[in-house]
């Protein structure tokens, strides 16, 4: 599903209809520059279809389009940094120091800020966002970068059931590691955190979820007085549908909403959700020329409304609930071979005993004609359209099993 | 024309006509992950639209597409950090502590290293692209950049032939700048420059020009032996035929091609084309999801072959030599209140006496359905579609006479 970025499979025929009207080819011929000039229906569009109260993550209120993922990641940093210098500026204007200073890349105006992030994580590639990736060094060596924190993320055992104290214990681990480089880049280092970034599930890491606790104390942390950062989750890879909630982190009771949710990929477009306050309070602070790209929007409203007509969202957990239970039970009688089954929906992954034999599967199941996808040093991870039933897991299962048989 | 991204005005037919056939309407709505899988026709598209010799750069090869202007260039930067540290590295491998320490953005796998900017000039506003970003301080102001060098970009003084000696001398200061700055990082600072980045017209910065001598002693600087970075020539508003050729820096007559050249807007599709040295040894170190987007690909397709065909570049040229020489009989009748009229092609700009009416003669224009734009302090840019004619021409003229009148 190209790199999880389908979530209708190919061809669907509500995407193929909105690219057949006339109406829209013209819209996607004459692209405006969405920050100057956008179209006169464009804040419907953005209110009907990426605000509407059951796409947008609750209690998020505002949208900024972006074209990709990185960008999206690199302008929700960028407005992270601008709330976090605002609140220390308080009511005073920009200094002349600040306005001159900044343009020859030096303090005050260029400030020392960063943004953490853990082991493990990817959110990009351009510069900004590659200094919060940490997946594979052939990503990042030879890159400059900027001297962020980078925090452990929980590496859990499975079966989660039989190691609830050892899991419990690795949650506290990270975050008291977080809690330690708050302090050490704030006191030692002389460059703050501003804002936090997090999967929901690392996904190029190799599929590392952590649990809703984790999650629900990482955001606590974050928004301590004493630390006052924003709490941003990347949902590129997870948004969209795949865990059978729109966003993943739905599925985290969080006491309050992130201060920032990334998107892009099942999105077609790029950009991010945020709470009110984090709204930049001048003009062309967060400003390119196209600013996202109502192209995708065409598409991206074909694919919601099948989602909300054909309830794929539901699908996606039972057909998810499905797999993870004949999973279990291959693990089950292949224990030796695949281990650590996890997943939301049909967002899954399961480890392999060694490299050598996760790329064996992975090259054989091509040549069945099914594409999967290996991610961490040892896991195959599964990521179907949104329009995967039960009959195409049962021919994935099948196939698997005979693989595992051989 | 969106911020100069329109090449043909709105509603073009050759547009209207490749997005109502249905085999192109199955192209946008099946999109691939071009970097894993491009489709069977994807490698020959690029040779025959991009990589065409009319099309191509003069001496560029190879091409990279990306999706905007920012991502065009801060992949750019990564494609010049990565040759530059093989370059010191031979033959070697990666160090175990290289792998290591770039995984937390450490040195030695996180390398200190530059790109050489200009002040005044715009290349993007993600995090890599801003630092070498210098026209307003409300782009950057709060937001943390990296300390890369920043040399002067030469000011003119108008009209140019009675300011010849002064100009030279200005080139020759701007470029002793470069030389020193080349040195201070190196010895000084130990962030040695890898790069260097410039727009051959300043857009966004104030439409300043420089000339061709002093593009051509900037190449020779930047890859004078002491020094072998790589030039980078950012064509993301030059490029595409607004200044009657296909890319602004063939003007400059360079003793060889600049080692990289970004484009975007009016190509529809970002990316950059770079001289083959530059190409990374391994794969998957230039990589995102979409590696660009076939979409725009169908449009550009369309408008290259519009270009040809109608003959725009030369009809650039001709309305472009036009509009300067009745601009500068304006300027004669009207001086105190325009000068320095400039430009390349339809590329052109003027000075207003001061900010305040130069956003009152765009005010007016505009209220005559007139679309200009401002740039620098005090200066109108004018970006018409490569479809401007003789005729449009004399209807901006005539208006602004009447503005300049009252």
């Amino acid at each position: 599903m190209q790199i999880s970025s389908m979530p209708l499979g190919y061809n669907h025929p509500a995407m193929l209809k909105a690219l057949a009207d006339p109406v829209n080819q013209k819209i996607i011929a004459n692209r405006p520059a969405l920050g100057v000039f956008p179209g006169k229906d464009w804040p419907d569009k953005l209110r009907k279809i990426l605000l509407h109260k059951e796409i947008a993550p609750p209690g998020l209120s505002h949208i900024t389009t972006m074209m990709c993922g990185s960008c999206s990641n690199e302008n929700a940093f960028k407005t992270i940094f601008i709330w976090y210098a605002e609140k220390q500026r308080g009511d005073a204007p920009f200094t002349r120091e600040e306005m001159e200073s900044c343009m020859m890349n030096q303090t005050p105006g260029t400030p020392r800020f960063s943004i953490l992030s853990f082991k493990g994580a990817f959110h990009g590639r351009t510069l900004g966002s590659l200094s919060t990736t940490h997946s594979k060094y052939i990503h990042k060596i030879d890159i400059p970068g900027f001297d962020w924190p980078t925090a452990s993320f929980p590496v859990y055992k499975y079966p989660l059931d039989e190691n609830i104290r050892e899991n419990q214990q690795e949650d506290n681990r990270c975050l008291a590691e977080v809690e330690e480089l708050f302090e050490k880049y704030k006191t030692e280092k002389k460059i703050p955190v501003a804002g936090v970034i997090v999967e929901p599930i690392q996904a190029e890491g190799g599929d590392n979820h952590a649990s809703p606790e984790f999650f629900q104390e990482l955001q606590r942390i974050t928004k301590k007085v004493l630390h006052d950062a924003a709490l941003l989750i990347d949902e590129v890879q997870t948004g969209g549908g795949p865990t059978g909630k729109m966003w993943c982190h739905e599925h985290f009771n969080l006491e309050s909403p992130p201060d920032v949710v990334t998107f892009s990929k099942k999105m077609q477009l790029g950009g991010y959700y945020h709470v009110k306050s984090l709204k930049p309070k001048q003009s062309y602070r967060i400003f390119n020329t196209w600013m996202g790209d109502p192209s995708k929007m065409i598409l991206l409203e074909a694919i919601l409304e099948t989602i909300r007509k054909e309830n794929l969202l539901h699908r996606v957990t039972t057909v998810g609930d499905y797999m993870l239970k004949q999973l279990m039970s291959l693990q089950n009688e292949f224990s030796t071979m695949i281990n650590s089954i996890r997943g939301r929906g049909t967002f899954i992954a399961f480890n392999c005993s060694s490299p050598e034999l996760r790329d064996t599967i992975i090259k054989k199941l091509l040549s069945k004609g099914i594409q999967t996808g290996g991610c961490g040093t040892a896991t195959i991870r599964l990521r179907p359209a949104l329009t995967f039933t039960e009959h195409h897991a049962n021919i994935f299962l099948d196939t698997l099993r005979s693989i595992l048989k051989q």
